[in-house]
C-alpha cells in the first residue's frame, strides 16, 4: 500500500477502504508518512468528501491510535457529555452533579480553556485545593464510590487526532463535516463511555454558525457514535449570545451553584434539563423525557445535586464549604456596572466579543502557558430581547486590574447591537434532538 | 501576508494575485513556507484551477526564483525548441544543425534521460570526447562563432520549479494543466531565448494521452510564452508509436545523421521540417512556411547541416569524424532480428514497452546514478500500418549482454498488436500548429 495511491484515489473521487484509512493513520501517527502527503489528502477530502463508512473508519482508526480507556471496572451505565464549545458554557458544572444524583455514572475527561472560550478544569479550580491531576485508580474508585469524577485529558488519548488537527489547522482543511465529526468522536470513543450525549452549539458564537451546518454535524456524529456501538444522542442548542449570564471562571461556578439551588437563568436551566434528560434516558434511568425532567428538577429541589457537587469537590481535594457559601469562591477586588449608552431593545450580544472581554480582564489564556485570574469576568444583566434604558447596567464587570478593565470596557460595547424596535427576541433555545 | 490565507482563498475558488503567488514561491524557495502548506495549496489548485493571469504569474515567479540566463551577448535571434518527451525522439540532434545552418542562433540547455525516455546529452555523448559541461563564456562565444551550442542544465535555473515538481510528484498533484505548463515554461523563460517552439507530444507514449489534452497544454504554454513577451509557437505531434525507427543513444545519433544526409525516416523528417520551419519563421529567417521548408531541405541537400553538426561536435571536444563515418560511433557487439510471430498488419507499437526494452538492454538509467550503454537499443523495421509476414523481422536488437537481450526480447512482443485486417494506419503526424 502506498500513500501516493491513497491520495490519488481520493482526489479522483474514490472511496477509501478501512485498510487504506488504517494504513494512513498508523503511518502518520508513527511519523512514517510525511505531513505534506497528509495535507494533500486532507485537501482532497475537503473537495471529494467521505461517506459514512469512511468517516467511521477514520474515527475508529484515530480512536485506536492511542489508549482506549477501559471503564469496565465501573459498575452501571457510563454516560459522557460533550459540548462543541461556547461562551458562558458552564453546563458540565451543573449537569454532572444533577445526573450523578440520579444514578448516572459520570467518568469524564475535560480540558482547559484556550483563547476566548473557557475550560471546565479551569472553572473547577475555583474551588480552593481542587485538582484533576488524579490517577486512573482514584478516578475509577471515585466514580464507583460517589458516582462522579473529572480528570484532565491525558496526552495519549487519540494522538492521531491531535497530530492531524494541528496539521489541518495550518492548511485550511479544518471545515469539512466528516473531519470535524471524526476528530470529536475519536476522543469520545477513546474516553470509554457507553453512551454519549452531544451538545452541538449553533450561532455566531459557535464553531457552526448556521442551524443547517450544526444539524449536519450533529447527524454525522450520531452516525459515528452509533456505528461504533455507543448509544449517541445530539442536541443542537443556541450559541448566538452567551449562555446564562456569567462569563468567567469563578463567576460561572457561582452561577452553576445558583442553578443547583433552583435559582439559575432560564436558558441555562432549560439546557441542563434537556441534556440531562437525554443522559438519563441513554443511561436507562428514565423511560420518558417528562419523567427524566422531573427527576432532575427533584435533585435541585431536594438539595441532592448540591450535595453531590460537594462530595465531588471534596473527593478531588477541594474545599466543599464553597458549594454552600459562594462567598468563599475567588472574588475580584472591584465590580462595577457597565451602563447602556442609549435606550432600546438588545438585538444582539456577540459571544466572541464578550469572551474576549473576559480574556482581556485576565480570565482566559492567550497562549497555552498563560496564568489565569479565576475571579474576573462579566455578569450580564440584560440579554437579547430585553429593553434597557440609557445609564442602566448592561452587565457588571468584575476585575482586579483597572488598566485591563478600561481596555475591556471599551471592547465590551462592540458586542452589542441595540435598536429602537422590539425584534431581537431571543431565539428558541433548543433546536433539535437526534439519536 | 500569510500562506494560510492563500490556501484558504484558492480552496474557496478565489483568484490569487501576482503578489500572493510571488510570496508563496519566494517563501517556499527560501524554505520559509513548509511543504505541507504547499502540497495543500497544490491540491486546492488541482480542484479550483488557475486562470491565465495566475498561471503566468506562477510561471514568472518560478522563472525568477533562480538565475535568468542572459543571452544578450549573442547577436541575432535566439530560438529555443522544447519537446514534452517521447521514445525515439532525436529531434534536437538533427533539427538544431539544420536551423543553425539557416542562421538561427541555437543556445540550448538540455537534460539527461531518466527511465524509459532518453536525453539529448546522453545521445550527444555518443561522439567520443563530446562534453556539455562547458562554461557560460564558452557557451556564448561558441554560439556567436558557429551558431550552435548545447550545455547541460545548471541547477540554479528555476529552482522553485524543481522543488515544487518534486513535491507534486509525491502528492498526486502533477496532472493539472496550469501547473504542468508553468513548470515547463518557467525553465524555458529562464533559459533566455527570444522565441520558443514547443513540440507537444500526444498519444499513448506521451505525457498527454489525448489530442484534446495535448492541445490544451499547447494553448496554455503558448499563452504563457506570449504573455511573458517571448514569441511562442506549439506543434502537437504524434507519440502513439516511437518516432522514426531508432531507439537507443548511438542508434538515434546515426538516424539523425542519416536524416541530415537526406535518408531519414519519413515521419521524423516531416517533424523536423515542421518544427524547423516554425523556428525559421519565429527567428525572422523566412516569411512563409514553404520558403522555410525549402531552406531546410537545402541544408540537407547541400551538406550544410551535416557540416554544422561536425563544427558543433568539434567545438565541444567531440570527434567530428563520426559525423561523416557513423561506423565510428559506439556499436554493440551483437545485432539480431526479432521476427514477427504471425502474419498481419501492425495495429499498435507501444512506446513505453519499446522504451523499457532499450532500458533493459542497458540504454537508459533506472536511477539518476546509473551508467548507460550508449551502443545498445532497437531499430524498428516495420511501423504501424505495415504488413509483416511471420518470421520477418519486426526490429533489430543491438546488445552487448545476451542475458539482458533475452529478457528484453520477451518484453519486446508486449509492445505489438498485430491483426489480420488492414486498419492500424499510422495516424497523421502533425495535428495542429498554434501561436
Amino acid at each position: 500500500m502506498r500513500m501516493y495511491d491513497i491520495i490519488m484515489k481520493k482526489r479522483n473521487g474514490g472511496r477509501l477502504s478501512p485498510e487504506e484509512i488504517q494504513f494512513f493513520i498508523s503511518g502518520y501517527t508513527r511519523g512514517e508518512i510525511p505531513d505534506y502527503q497528509v495535507s494533500a489528502l486532507m485537501m482532497a477530502i475537503y473537495f471529494q468528501g467521505m461517506d459514512e463508512e469512511e468517516t467511521l473508519a477514520l474515527t475508529m482508526a484515530m480512536a485506536h491510535s492511542g489508549e482506549m480507556l477501559d471503564l469496565s471496572a465501573i459498575e452501571g451505565s457510563k454516560v459522557d457529555k460533550h459540548s462543541t464549545g461556547g461562551v458562558g458554557d458552564k453546563t458540565s458544572l451543573a449537569l454532572t452533579p444533577m445526573v450523578a444524583a440520579c444514578g448516572i455514572r459520570v467518568a469524564k475527561m475535560s480540558g482547559r480553556g484556550l483563547g476566548h472560550t473557557g475550560g471546565t478544569i479551569d472553572k473547577l479550580e475555583s474551588f480552593p485545593g481542587f485538582s484533576t491531576a488524579i490517577s486512573r485508580e482514584q478516578f475509577i474508585r471515585q466514580v464507583n464510590e460517589i458516582g462522579i469524577s473529572i480528570m484532565g485529558q491525558t496526552a495519549d488519548l487519540a494522538p492521531a487526532d491531535k497530530k492531524l488537527y494541528a496539521l489541518r489547522d495550518v492548511t485550511a482543511t479544518v471545515d469539512n463535516m466528516s473531519l470535524i465529526a471524526s476528530s470529536i468522536m475519536s476522543k469520545k470513543l477513546a474516553a470509554g463511555a457507553d453512551a454519549i450525549v452531544l451538545d452541538v452549539k449553533t450561532g455566531s458564537g459557535a464553531f457552526m454558525k448556521t442551524e443547517e451546518d450544526s444539524l449536519a454535524l450533529a447527524r454525522e456524529m450520531v452516525k459515528i457514535g452509533n456505528g461504533a456501538g455507543r448509544k449517541t444522542i445530539a442536541v443542537v442548542s443556541d450559541m448566538d449570545q452567551p449562555l446564562g449570564r456569567a462569563v468567567g471562571n469563578a463567576l460561572e461556578v457561582k452561577e452553576a451553584i445558583d442553578t443547583l439551588r433552583g435559582q439559575g437563568p432560564e436558558d441555562f436551566v432549560e439546557l441542563c434539563l434537556t441534556l440531562g434528560s437525554q443522559m438519563l434516558l441513554a443511561g436507562g434511568k428514565a423511560q420518558e423525557p417528562d419523567q427524566a425532567r422531573a427527576m432532575l428538577q427533584q435533585t435541585m429541589e431536594s438539595g441532592a445535586a448540591l450535595e453531590k457537587l460537594a462530595q465531588f469537590v471534596q473527593a478531588q481535594g477541594g474545599d466543599p464549604a464553597a458549594v454552600y457559601d459562594t462567598g468563599l469562591l475567588p472574588a475580584a477586588a472591584c465590580s462595577e456596572p457597565i451602563p447602556a449608552l442609549e435606550d432600546g431593545y438588545i438585538h444582539r450580544i456577540r459571544c466572541d466579543e464578550i469572551g474576549i472581554c473576559s480574556l482581556m480582564l485576565g480570565g482566559g489564556r492567550e497562549t497555552k502557558d498563560s496564568e489565569i485570574d479565576l475571579a474576573v469576568g462579566l455578569v450580564l444583566t440584560a440579554k437579547v430581547g430585553d429593553y434597557v434604558k440609557k445609564g442602566e447596567p448592561l452587565a457588571y464587570m468584575h476585575y482586579n486590574d483597572p488598566h485591563k478593565a478600561a481596555a475591556a470596557r471599551e471592547r465590551f460595547y462592540r458586542a452589542y447591537t441595540i435598536g429602537a424596535e422590539a425584534g431581537g427576541k431571543a431565539p428558541v433555545l433548543i433546536h433539535r434532538i437526534l439519536g
